[in-house]
């Protein structure tokens, strides 16, 4: 006997990005690249890679939204105030590596940024921290959450922040640098990394508020009409929890690294808002759990709904069958043709059987009674 | 092929309350204020904040129910004796900014204390420990476990208590303190909260006892007449142990690093207390875990039934089908009306006819009987 | 749509006891006590509580059975003997306290010996050791274990025991105490304090037998006749050894803690044997976890044997039901009363039905043959 | 309503013996020994204990294989040759007492012994170290795995090892040691036991592979015709690897123990034999792990193989049922004998019936075909 | 009653091989051979084991593809270039242990070379750190993942890789190499043996796509039309999973350990790039863990859907059988031959019992409609 093959022959590339971008996350390489070497693996974009920075201290605020020549940042490095250097999109690979160059930047380092699908993590430099983590975005149309890759490179007086594509969580942190809301602009690099770490933590509660709703609805349709829809739901809601836990899970271990790491590029102040968003990641992290047994019990119970009305129809069936079968043979041996067939001529004939299927029914009805059948 | 929607397109805000908040927990807030800010993420109230305050050494003790004037709180932080002031209700948050701001608490605590849904957690700064915990309440209308956080902010000679509305689990607390009974007056503010930590989890075990008789009710139930109200049942129960697991579970954790604390708001004469509510916690959790796994075998008993149940009736059906159809075939035939039919016609017909079913009826009981099936 | 209430209005007291005393296990008690309040809350009893002593070393030994004016024990505490005194019995508060007060034992200790339902435990005080732990029973008539709390004061020269009521594991050691035999009398409290929990745990083991056997029943049933009488047996096993792991889980931890505590107390020889006590302690949870990893094979096998029956029943009246109805639909129509059916009027009408029917029949069965049906 | 009885008036010993002996493991004693008292708890034996010794250096070795008076043995315990004396059987605890007296051997590992079913362990003492483990042998007949506690009591110059029974995997080392192959006899006592440990290590995998090819065979059951047996091999080779678990599990930590011991009896040669001997047992639980889940995932599509039989039996009943049922009912309606009934006299009713009939027919098995049924 | 043999008479040896040689790994070899004997156990190979080296610093590479002569290997020990030697093939024994002697490997590391069924793992000597870890190939025509085992001995000047058959992950680090890309031959060896290890990495990210491949796959299939066939995918996916996550786990330790090893033989600079393939590492468990929850939560889907179309087929036959089975009985009624029937010769008769049929028929399918069943 043969064993199916696992392995289709060809599969729908659009499906195909949707599931394995998400469980495995990870893109392949060009295999056999030495370590270090900087490439884009995202999807392809022709859009042209966009630079903006805001520079700042207590007093005064520049700000650039679009930075055509890189080397207008080289003057930020040296400055004594603090720079938030944002970049939007990875594919420009070049610019990648001048950066690096000119900052002092890993190459390892490096090839992580533009290799997305890395796992949130913290590498302590001297000169600098790396730390990935991943924005969650819910699609409306597809219904699921997508993830994009933001890297950090923490310096003493500036933050880098790469992202995947425009498009992120940290506007009110460039509104609350240009007001001077909050004491953000007094306090340099690390509270600004501190600051956008919890704008992408915070946001991970709107998407478990989406997800929480999904739940409740899928409970409202559990208790009044029940379908594979409802299971399939149940299971997109787990499916979509294993995105949002695998964002936060190691996150929280990055946070707890931080809040206790023995550089220098945290000071002692930002160590107690690290504890506060380590904390916020470890609620995100319980709820999921919580949502996740919650569901779990909502399967089960579906399942013993699909049982039970299978009993239930299984009853009602035996219960018709079992009465009306023999009755319909009784009147059968009278449909007979034979010509020797002496109850047919009597007078009582009729009502005798009428009288004996009557009592076989309400036997039978009796016995399917004391079995709590009917 | 399309896939369901999971997030409904309008939501029942009641119910939607009922879940998220109890599964989600944490409100969400308006994103992009910076830390420390206070925002209320509770319930709107109308009503207004009470605050009210017992200052007590070992011979006197000042009692004030309703505090209109919050300066009159100020003498309390200088005074030597202890005090403990508790205040219903958060919405007032420049009420809780105006204290913080007084009594030297930190931005990051005075923003947990309005922002409802946190973890139960410790926090220490020098002149005081921040302890986030809930009490639990058993609603009977709704028949589900609800939960108030309870912050508590202990410093050398205060304790605040911050509590979402009024009614608390604290009267015998403040009972003894007016009585003076047990030496709580002389032992100042760490006793005192660990006395209302203390009183917290003593109300866990109420609220375990009322999910056991609900346990025990289930059972009786599934002994005598199990239906999927049953099986509701139990998923509700696992529910609301979920509820009481997560509000005990972390604060094990808080009572662990509480008596151990190198703190020296903690007297040394408090650490054996505290071991000992450390204990009950345990214990709370242990039950949990116990009622948990009877619970569970519980569900999977009453499957079982459900597929025994259709297995009965299965083979109810199969004896009565399997023995009356082929008879009601045979007596078909003989209802034939085809002219040519020798056997209508000869006088040991029917009787045979007769006697070849009732064997066949026996056989087939036979057989049925061998397998165990009647 | 309502959900079902889960508490229920009324509770019959008898069942009540029966589960909430097993699986909350730790009784209610007035709320709003000082710590340190001696309240007892195990079922009433009339009974006069019991004290007795026995008071050794290796050349001498006084035995009181029943000591009716406590103040006899105050020589005790002083005297150079051992001396282990056994109270059967804690309704009488007001004696525990006494006892308490004479011999120094911190108020926390007296109230969780009274208190019954703790969690076995050990605390450590410098002038003595309080252990808790269960004595397990079978009773025979409800076939279920039942716990009783045992508190050990294991003081300098001496060891204080209270049981809940009469009747223990400790005769064995009372016998080897008059006798002399082993070298119990010469080797002081700690000693007496291993030997008690040693009884206990070994009594942990006849219990396991116990269980085992039932074990060893299900399986015979299960192989022969199994219902769904073999279900509830099996769920009431892994019950009971819920009780059972409950009682010794913590045991073991005690245990590990006592064989390496810095306390005075415990000797360097009695260290040894405590390593022994706690090897079996591990023994017996081992074996509850491979008992209920059998049982959980046992419950998977039960509930396949009933999805298979329900399948050969179904196969059974498809095979029955698929090869006689379109035959009874046959004749059916060759029982029709048209004027007009030229069929009926042809010799070889009949035969023809007849052959026709044979052949449709041994096709299905074919059919069904193939599919592995019949 | 009365719950089933747990625990069976009367047992069969046989049987007993098996379950019993298998998974509560150890046999009960005989309660209120003092600890310390060496006695057999193993099956029975008629047999006489045979003892053989083998003494040997680098250059000699001198084998006895059937010492009767055993003060012979007392001369190997001061000479500078290593010796490996091997005691086969356990019921003569008189003579274990013997040789625990002369070589200094704590009382309470003579009771360990003597009294089997203990788990694999490790104990250190100043002049020797006892290891309990277990040797696993495949009965063929019963088809299941058989456990022989082994204990060694390894001094500086003696290797004690005493076996429930004779017959056991040493005859290689035995081997070994006569031909001098290896550097065996050169590295002493503890060199000596890793070799045994080894030797028993090793045995595990020939278990292993016995259970593997269960599994395959059970595996193409699984294929080709599953049945009720199946499943039940499934639940055996379950079982029979928590055999081999408890075994190995514990020893692991023995062997990670005894590898980073201080204890001089072991040199630093042998720690890295250890640590091989270590890596083989780590690699045994993992295949076992492996090879639960591999079963685990039998099963499971076991009972969803079973599932779908019933589905497809189902269905071809629906379709068969559905189709023939209501044409039987409309061929009775003109087999009534009512006088008036007009469309029996016309010419065109008795095809009109037919045409009826075949479309209903042809319409029912369309729709069945659409939900794919057909 | 006999439980069946779980052990099969024969075996089909090629079945046979692929199981045992997956789960259990570890092939068994002739007991009783001293620890240190160098063994092959794999399948046994004809070929000639082919040995090949790269010598190289920064400036000069020396290549040799198929050393003849052992002895060539000699002089790479002295030589201050580091080499690269690679052998293919383990079944020459012989000269693995030549190697052995001349570079002075423990002979338990020789024996584990040849031995193949390791776990992977990291053996810390003096001289030389001992790695075994596993490159997995794809295997189409099977559609299984196979496993070879890959031996690194690293020196301080050279690397050993033994492998068991040619072909292997390595091409691109040789081109590497020889082209001078990268700065890979100026790091010396111990970064040789990062670039070896990162390469068998980086194709665990291949072989898992084509496992999220598949599963895509079988996801397509669970939405369109699912049968046994993906059941039996889907367990298949699990199973490979297991092989992948076998060869994984340990590999994660082996690189943490190495990471912070005190072995000079790893540089500092080589550390930061072990953190690195540690990371992936880390990244591929997580990978094939998420894609356990979703092949899980797939077994459940297509569990669900089976249980709901049994549940569909069950309530079609039920509504028509309950329907016409009654109607079948009164048509036979009045099929019957009594010659006292008075309602057969009323003009009303035939049109009366048309009515009663219609209305029990309209009654009956009103009864179900409210069931939900119609």
């Amino acid at each position: 006997m043969e064993l199916p093959r696992i392995v289709p022959k060809e599969l729908d590339p659009v499906h195909h990005l949707k599931v394995m971008g998400r469980f495995v996350r990870r893109a392949l390489k060009k295999p056999g690249l030495p370590p270090g070497t900087v490439v884009h693996t995202g999807p392809k974009s022709e859009e042209r890679v966009r630079i903006s920075y805001l520079d700042f201290d207590a007093q005064n605020l520049t700000e650039r939204a679009d930075v055509r020549d890189v080397s207008v940042l080289w003057g930020l490095c040296d400055s004594p105030t603090a720079s938030w250097v944002n970049v939007d999109g990875l594919h420009d690979t070049a610019l990648i590596e001048r950066i690096g160059e000119r900052f002092g930047i890993h190459p390892l380092v490096l090839e992580d940024i533009a290799h997305v699908g890395q796992r949130p993590k913290l590498e302590e430099y001297d000169e600098y921290l790396y730390v990935v983590l991943y924005q969650l975005e819910w699609h409306g149309d597809e219904e699921m959450v997508v993830e994009e890759q933001i890297s950090l490179v923490i310096g003493s007086n500036y933050v880098f922040s790469f992202q995947e594509r425009p498009g992120d969580d940290f506007d009110p942190i460039r509104e609350r640098l240009r007001t001077g809301k909050g004491k953000l602009r007094e306090r340099g690099s690390d509270h600004l990394a501190y600051a956008l770490i919890d704008a992408t933590v915070d946001n991970y509660f709107t998407i478990l508020h989406r997800i929480g709703s999904a739940t409740e609805q899928a409970e409202l349709e559990l208790l009044e009409e029940p379908g594979q829809d409802t299971m399939r739901k149940l299971q997109q809601i787990k499916r979509e929890m294993l995105v949002v836990r695998r964002a936060i899970w190691p996150l929280r271990d990055v946070l707890a690294t931080l809040m206790r790491t023995e550089s220098a590029l945290i000071t002692e102040d930002t160590r107690v808002y690290l504890r506060d968003v380590h904390d916020h990641a470890v609620q995100v992290l319980e709820s999921v759990e919580t949502l996740r047994d919650v569901v779990g019990g909502m399967i089960d119970l579906y399942l013993s709904q699909v049982a039970l009305r299978t009993n239930e129809a299984m009853k009602v069936l035996t219960v018709m069958a079992s009465i009306f079968i023999p009755l319909t043979f009784i009147v059968g041996v009278y449909g007979m043709n034979f010509d020797f067939m002496p109850e047919l001529h009597t007078r009582w004939g009729y009502p005798a059987v009428w009288a004996f299927m009557i009592s076989t029914a309400v036997g039978l009805l009796l016995w399917f009674k004391k079995r709590g059948w009917v």
